[in-house]
């Protein structure tokens, strides 16, 4: 398994704090963190490639068509707000190992960028629409999960958080960092714009940030029409294999 | 996992066009560029055999057997063609993570050779039966996208491709050079030889190669019959594992 | 696929009895060690972390989180007991090939603290309740075979033991270490503290080891709780997936 | 992935041929290779441990138990026989990797001891009971395929030989050694006794080897019986998972 980053520039930042948002289940973190990188203007400043995405390209509205990657963004301060780094991207990695690599090699970056702390934000799913979701919580030491709570944070105190969004507090707090995960209630039926926001609502108060949050409800219909699409597209490829001694080109959008 | 990639000849070739068709869904890439390796003389240049592939050997009609591989050919330019790399074989790779390897791989030895352009032959499965059609295509670069428009391509603007035929354009944009993919829309229900002609009267025209297709329609019903015949010994033998402790020789043809 | 070993502190040991107990079907070895660790007063020396641990971190009562782990732990001599080393963890790994990686490495590092004989404890699952659980066991030579023989041990004289609680004996075997699995006869349904009391009874025999087995059984119900817990996390989760072109933040507890 | 090959003797052998039968469906080619160990007297001179196997010990009659492992025989020739190798094991590797990975070795370290033919022993499935089961083959070259011919064998001419059986052929032939396959028609349904027989009166024709068959049926009975134990151990192990969030030690004979 290979993983590839791409520095594409080498930001000047002071501690910036890394804030992570991977595509999970419902789709909270990641969409929070797409808001910040469009509303903070942030910077690519590295691709992270790997051969443990799933092996496709994504094609996009203009015809052009590339790898699955990740992205590594840069925000710098101002009076509204301190350094940041951003990560996220089309994909978590396919392969168990594979979480546990990149985590391990973005957080390495991130360190050598001067980061001390790093965010996770993800979906607390209920199956239960709430009209004002709560932010759940945990952190890498007991001193960061009780500022949390005073943040409003409710406290988690059992369970697991799978995939990259726990995985990369887990390696920040193995190589020293702090970490920790702020996972927005929602129902995980639709792509839940009030759950994102309760999310950065806490965020920005841990880290004052200054933040319009007025355009996330529109980014929400936007992201989930597609993953309609996607899905779509899907389910008419997966009706028709031909029988073939050899491997296929699986699981396409509509394509092989 | 292991790649090996044997070079029998180090053909001199000026700037060579890549064209790739793994078996895949619809099998209207490997049908299209099986007809170009037959029609062009191709001349097998480099196998590729991997760990990644189907722990397997294929007995070929002779009595003799040998394992799977993939093979690049080259042939070389006259009045009525460029330079070509052509590149196919029995199966596309097990394993997500070695359709990345592999595609790595050969892009590099064909870029050793000259390569600046990649084009990739693929299926576009639709499950409807047409009399005439479509070539559906995507690019790496915005200009080369429009440049298929102008040949007739229709253009794709979201969905992915999965599997070599789409990783290997990824990849060809990651390493700088300029990569399509051309989808023949076919049902997925049959061998299709009008969608693989669809895609080779595209690919001559963007390439100036005068191409002979009349074979290509008994071609397509050779390819069938091969296919069915290895999908009923595959049934066959699926019928009557004999209850073991040990891992059986798995999925074999007719045979363990 | 990484494994890190953390060595936390260089025991000065006089060839330790490594003890292993991991979590698998029947709970019944690593209730076993965590009494153990517990009754011990054992002193954590070392810590695996591995790419082929689940990828996800565990939330703590106090709020905390980590990754998944293993711990090695040491046990200082006294009169009512030789010195030992004690190995379990969060969760054995998930791919076969760890199984053997880690049981390796493990193996190696307590050979180098002068180990030279290895147990581990696990579960022989019947299916049925009994009141008095025998405890089966194999050996690595047939003099050890014996020996457990002697001590009550049902010698076993087919079948296989999975996991690293088998691997970890045929490792130490294959290195030329001598070692014994202990397995508890254990319905299956419960946590049973009752066959992880057998197993014990039986070591402690084997190794002249003092020990107090009266907090076992509220220990088997606590582990009951927890894993209740987790479980009904795991399903209230995986109810509600969105459907989506990414990988889910996959089976997480009731979080992503 | 590891595999590790142990060299326990290096015998002085003149050329000599390696027959190979790893355990499948049919077990046909198991069973014949383990009659030649027992009738020729074979030594054995390595064993192969790898990763890949299934992770687990094998308890043996006398109370012992250890990895699973293949080993490597050699017989020394007399005049009823060359010098031969014989290989064979436990289990074939779980990973379509490893199949490959092992057959590499093991033909590397046979050519090295001067094998320069490699046969596999194998099953042919068809369903069907027959009272004088045929023998099909195919060979790494056309010469060699009509040698198979005139000595009675079936030549095949289609289909796959899925597994380290087919797979040590084709490293064979790709390291320019010569192989064949021979494959004992069976139904699949039972452990064959003359199924092995008729293949291994084939081979011995080949290869000039005197060989008393007598004792084959009995083999056939015992090993069938060995089997359904396993299985009946496996069906019961697996009626009474325990609800756990970490991975049962899966897939016990009655044990874990």
């Amino acid at each position: 398994m290979t993983v590839e980053i791409r520095i594409l520039q080498k930001p000047g930042l002071n501690n910036p704090i890394l804030i992570c948002g991977l595509p999970g289940s419902g789709y909270v973190g990641k969409l929070a963190v797409d808001h910040l990188v469009s509303e903070l203007d942030a910077i690519p400043i590295g691709e992270v490639y790997s051969s443990s995405f799933p092996p496709q390209i994504i094609i996009k509205p203009d015809g052009t068509s590339e790898l699955m990657k990740n992205v590594l963004y840069a925000v710098t301060a101002n009076q509204s707000r301190p350094d940041l780094l951003i990560f996220t991207g089309d994909s978590q990695p396919i392969s168990p190992d594979a979480n546990y690599e990149i985590s391990e090699r973005v957080v390495e970056v991130a360190h050598e960028l001067g980061t001390e702390t790093v965010f996770t934000l993800a979906a607390y799913i209920t199956g239960a629409f709430v009209k004002e979701p709560k932010v759940y919580g945990t952190a890498t030491s007991v001193d960061f999960a009780k500022e949390l709570e005073r943040k409003g944070v409710v406290k988690m105190s059992e369970g697991t958080i799978t995939g990259m969004n726990g995985v990369l507090i887990g390696v920040a707090k193995k190589k020293g960092l702090t970490g920790a995960s702020l996972l927005g209630e929602t129902s995980g039926y639709i792509i839940d714009a009030k759950a994102s926001q309760a999310v950065l609502v806490i965020l920005s108060q841990l880290l004052s940030i200054k933040l319009n949050l007025a355009n996330l409800e529109s980014r929400a219909k936007e992201t989930e029409s597609v993953i309609q699409t996607i899905e779509q597209m899907r389910m008419r490829s997966q009706e028709k294999p031909i029988g073939k001694g050899e491997q296929p080109e699986k699981g396409p959008g509509y394509i092989s």
